[in-house]
């Protein structure tokens, strides 16, 4: 932990070089049909690496939380309550969103909650909280690795988004 | 199960009197200190019945979409969204909500999300969906009997509530 921490000491600058590489490569493969780019793009995702990736190993600065040696907790950068938290499973294993979770899977599914009770009680949420877990481009997801929102800190309301 | 839902053939005549003795027994002592009566309130929802004990016995009915020996799934009656779904254990187990969440209730916990993708795939939300978890009031929470929504069929928005 410790050691990790020390050896992921870069700034934004090298945050940008690694989202800049990761935009631009590999190319898309010229004249794809639509349905071609839907396989494509959902076939991507499983090996692709992500934003977290590099966060798991310190390779981007985050606020972490909690951590252990499944899961990662850090606060979102774009917070939607004054506490957000960002939970993951340090392994993806093809888990690119809760759409893709198979059997071997409920383990992890259920303890990323259990630590998410876990980071709720630190965070000193007694009063209540918001789990959300966005799928696909109609849920809002952005990174294509399985994440759960914590929300507190303030009254949610409803409908959720 | 047969026998308990034999047992449970009661209306809501009886559910009144259930929650009226809930609400008047015991009554609480004199001269609570704050952290005393937090303890209380968190100590009467492990115990108290709710809405969704009489949905899981069918003594209220409601449209089912899954049902196994330990999760059942049933359509919002106050739907957020095309699709919005519940999904709940069986058995509470001390679950009112997930704060509540201790480590035995990992696999629980894993197998409602699963259930969730699972439901999800069967209304076809192809394009992605929400998952949701209120926890206590600032959650938005109203039934204190652990439960997951499931939205979706229509873009969900950012923040979530």
């Amino acid at each position: 932990m410790a050691a990790d921490r020390e050896a992921s000491n870069d700034q934004t600058s090298s945050r940008i070089r690694v989202l800049s590489s990761h935009l631009h490569s590999p190319p898309p493969p010229p004249r794809m049909t639509s349905s071609e780019k839907d396989a494509a793009l959902a076939a991507t995702p499983s090996d692709a690496p992500t934003i977290f990736d590099k966060i798991i190993r310190k390779e981007i600065p985050s606020t972490v939380v909690y951590e252990d040696e499944k899961v990662l907790a850090f606060r979102d950068i774009s917070p939607q309550a004054p506490t957000h938290i960002i939970i993951i499973p340090k392994v993806k294993d093809g888990l690119t969103g809760l759409s893709k979770a198979e059997e071997r899977h409920i383990e992890i599914l259920g303890y990323l909650l259990y630590v998410a009770k876990l980071v709720a009680k630190q965070e000193g949420l007694d009063d209540g909280f918001r789990i959300v877990i966005n799928d696909g481009p109609k849920g809002c997801q952005s990174v294509y690795h399985l994440h759960i929102h914590l929300l507190g800190g303030r009254q949610m309301n409803w409908p959720p988004g």
